[in-house]
Formats: C-alpha cells, sequence, structure tokens
C-alpha cells in the first residue's frame, strides 16, 4: 500500500557540537519519506521555491519518491529552518524560520493519489492539513502531527482536526502543551479523549510511548552514544512506523509495537548523520540488523 | 541471602500537588529496607535522634527490618529533609536539610553482620561509605548510591571508593555530572571506566539504563498516572533490585533484567502514596502482578 506524506521540504541551516551544514535537504516530508521509502511507495506533497536546487529533485527521485504532488514555485524561495544544537543535543534553538513560498502552500495531489489509503500530515498549518485530508477519497490510516505554534495560535483548527484523524503523534512538550496534563499518561488519555483513536508520544533520547484504549506500548530509545545531529528524527520515526503499517496492511496490535520498533531505529540512524546523509544510504537489511540489536538491549 | 542497607533514616517534610507530610518516617535506608524486605532479610545502618518517634520504630521492627545496627543517638536530633515537588513531580525541590545526628555518624555493624554479601550505600559521605565497606569481610555484590553534593564537593573520595563497588547507582544529573558527558551511553562507559562493573542510570519517569561490558539494557518506567510523591523512588527501586539479586543469588544477565525490572515495578509503587505509606503495604503478590501488566506495556 502506498503511503501520502504532506509537510515540508526545506533547506536547513543547522549547527551541533559536531559540525554545521548550509542549505541542507531538509523538511518533515522529505526526512519522512527516506525513511518510509524502505517500506512501500511514497508520494511526497509540499512545495518548494525557484532556489530549490535541481540535485535535491534528482536525489529525491533517484529513492523512489515519487513527486508529482511537489509543487515549484517560480515566484518564492523555499522554506528554510536555521536551527542549532547544544550539549545533550536533545532540544533545537530554533534561530530563523523564513516560510517563504510555504506561507501560500494549497495542496494538490492527482486523482490517483487521492485514492492512497494511507495518510500522514506532518506539522504544517492544521487548515492545510485538512483542506489535503477533505480530497482524499477513502484513507483507512491518517496520523497527524503538529507542533507548539499551532497547539498555540490554531489550537481550534487542530482540535477540530483531531476529530478527524486515528493517530495523534506528538513529541512529549507538545503531548503536555495540548492536553494540559503534565503526567505524560494522563498527557495522553486526555488526547485520546479530542478524538484520534491513538497516540503516539515521542520522547526523544528517552524512547517512545503507544496509548490506545486498548493497550499501551512504552519503548526507550536505541541506546546510540553517536548524535550528530537530530534534526528530522521525528519524522524518520513516523515514516518507518507509517511504511510498516502500510507494507503490513493490518492496523493490529503487533503489528503497531513492530511499527513502532522500527520507527525507533530509523531514527536512530538519522540522528547519526547530518540531515538525511545517513537515511538516504539506509536499507531494510541495516533497519532489521539493528532492531535484532536492540531487542538484546530491551527484552526480559 | 541477607542484605545490609548503610543510609539514612530520616523525617521528611514533604510537599506536592497532591498534599503534605510533615515528620514522616523516610530516608534512603528506610525506602531501602521496605522494598528490600519483600525478597529477603534487610539490616539496616543508619543513625536517628532523640526526637525519632518510638512508633517509627516499632513500624520498621514490625516490617522484619533489622534494627541492630540503627543508633539512636541521644544528644542530637534526627536527619530531616524538607521538600516540594511541582509540576510533573520529576524533580524535587530541597527547601532544606537538617542533618541534625546525620553529621557524627560512624556506623558500627555486628561481627555477623560483617559476613553479609550483599551491601548497599546508600547516599550519605563517601567516607562513611567505605568505612563500612572496609569492615565487611566477603562482599560479594556491593552497589553504591551517591549525590550531587559529594559529586561537586568529595569528588575523589568517591572516585577513589567506585573501584571498590561492583555497582554504580545513579540519577541521569548525576551520572551526567561525575561523568561530565551528556549523552547518557557516553556517560555509563565512562562511569564504568571509573571502576564499577555495572553502571545503572535511573531516570525517574524515564526509566533506567543498565550498562556493563557485557549487555546494556534499558527500561522504560511503568506508565503510572498516579504519582502522589515520587520521595524515596530511587531508593525503592535499588532494594527491589538489590533484595531480587540477594535472593535469587546468581548474578547473570537474566537476573540482573528481572531485578531491574522488579526495582522499577517497586518505585511504581512507592509514588503512589506520601513516604512509606504505599510499600509498607506491599506485597510479593503485587509486584508480582504488576510485572505481568508491565510486559503487556514493553513487550513486542
Amino acid at each position: 500500500m502506498s503511503i501520502l506524506v504532506l509537510g515540508t521540504v526545506a533547506l536547513d541551516n543547522v549547527r551541533t557540537p559536531y559540525g554545521a551544514r548550509r542549505k541542507m535537504l531538509g523538511g518533515s516530508a522529505a526526512h519522512f519519506s527516506m525513511a518510509a521509502r524502505l517500506f512501500t511507495k511514497v508520494n511526497l506533497v509540499a512545495i518548494v521555491g525557484k532556489d530549490f536546487p535541481q540535485k535535491n529533485i534528482d536525489f529525491l527521485e533517484a529513492k523512489g519518491i515519487n513527486l508529482t504532488a511537489l509543487i515549484r514555485e517560480p515566484s518564492g524561495k523555499t522554506f528554510q529552518w536555521s536551527g542549532e544544537y547544544k550539549g545533550d543535543l536533545n532540544t533545537a534553538i530554533t534561530l530563523n524560520t523564513e516560510l517563504g513560498v510555504l506561507s501560500s502552500f494549497q495542496p494538490q495531489v492527482s486523482d490517483e493519489q487521492k485514492e492512497i489509503e494511507y495518510l500522514f500530515l506532518a506539522n504544517v498549518d492544521p487548515d492545510i492539513q485538512r483542506h489535503l485530508l477533505s480530497h482524499m477519497q477513502s484513507p483507512k490510516l491518517v496520523a497527524l502531527d503538529s507542533m507548539n505554534y499551532w497547539i498555540n495560535n490554531k489550537r481550534k483548527s487542530l482540535l477540530g482536526l483531531l476529530k478527524e484523524v486515528h493517530i495523534y503523534v506528538a513529541n512529549d512538550q507538545e503531548a503536555r502543551s495540548l492536553s494540559g496534563e503534565h503526567n505524560l499518561i494522563k498527557a495522553a488519555k486526555r488526547l485520546r479523549s479530542f478524538g484520534p483513536k491513538m497516540v503516539l508520544i515521542k520522547k526523544g533520547e528517552h524512547g517512545v510511548l503507544f496509548y490506545s484504549d486498548k493497550f499501551i506500548f512504552s519503548l526507550p530509545a536505541y541506546p546510540a552514544d553517536k548524535v550528530i545531529d537530530p534534526t528530522g528524527a521525528g519524522d524518520t520515526f513516523a515514516g518507518a512506523f507509517m511504511g510498516y503499517l502500510a507494507k503490513s496492511k493490518a492496523i493490529n496490535m503487533l503489528n503497531i509495537k513492530k511499527a513502532i520498533t522500527f520507527g525507533t531505529i530509523a531514527a536512530s540512524f538519522n540522528i547519526e548523520g547530518f540531515g538525511l546523509e545517513r537515511t538516504a544510504k539506509l536499507t531494510l537489511k541495516d533497519l532489521n540488523k539493528r532492531v535484532t540489536e536492540f531487542k538484546k538491549c530491551i527484552l526480559l
């Protein structure tokens, strides 16, 4: 089953204790795709500007990503994010955000793409997320990510949209902010009450917590000691998670647990290089090998 | 196999969003004992003052704790800790510490107690920890806990002592502070290089990380949504961990993983009530039942 991902394709300026990169290919949809492609066909819905290098287009296409719905808008500049990580690299400090063409983004998908059943709405304006969702014919699994900016500035819109998705994906800070609960289990329960049957809270170096009425699943992160650049780890997680579910088709407890495990391991590779450097080279064999290692570290 | 625990028996003044208690029985050795007693005979080594209520003595004895080495010093007051928790209850704010008789504490144990093979050196002055350790005849498993105060003020003494223990138990903040490493895996490796063959890093609501040359084990916390008072959770963890190992005798990978699981679950009960309120009533049956529930939340 193929996947449609709505999100950003960006040029990132990133600085970590291990170096810096300028105008590096990034964005939620790019990171998501680089992991999801290992499991299934990925259709990317995003917008870039006139400054977006052709080599990035070529790169994404070479990775098998369908770019039919990647708008190339000649009148503006590509979304740029500038950020820095210090100390334990667990929290990004945003230095600058230039929306560029993102501010006038209206996603357009083909009739064929409207029939895709697996949908990931990465962090963009909830109204844009809703717009795309309204055009989908028969979504089977819709996951939504957001961020504090929308939680604070478009709360009502976001809450409305949450009633229409199956999975709400958030980091711990966002989960606490939207739910108003400090305790993460309480936060997950509150978020569940907002609509989505499944809540997936990403805790960075502390792993992930999944909540549904049927079961709770808590998984630590892969014990990584090589952290170069965590940018996109959450979207990489989501890419492998959704990719695995789309490939396995049945959405049941076992597959959800496996999908979370693959997401965890995909994210552990993402942080080993700047941007997409590591995940671009990633294979399913790499993933499976590290899943086996990981199991030794977590299973009783 | 019985256990000897060196630590504090205190009168705690605690305030959390769920209420407050004054001069409540607490301290590292008391919390440790309340969990370890479920697995084995516990010998408590500590000091209290003239103000220490007889009812607390009676309570500990009724729980089967051997108090032969609990010094009752008539010339001073019992160690008092006053603290508060806010928000997510993950970090204690120390409001006041009155050492009282603790400042002149010289642990004394009987000849019989000197032969105990399982030893937990809870957080007190490293010189006191060393003094006790030097009197033990044939320690088989020695675990040591400390705190930032000693890391900052008696670093050399602490580092010397680490060469003589098997397990260093620390919270994430202490592990980072003593190792000088932000990344917890790197921190664990550095701490391992200081001497102890095993490093156990407690991460509060994020679970625990165990490191040894032979294996790494990472376990999330029990997904608790009832957090009343986290005071003593780390010592409760250590109590069940050491208790399980003392009972099972063989110190191998499987038993260490099981011991960490019991520690995690014991801690999850501790936080459900003020001080020892919940763990005083705890049974091995309660522990086993929740271990079974926990496994459903963590196993693939």
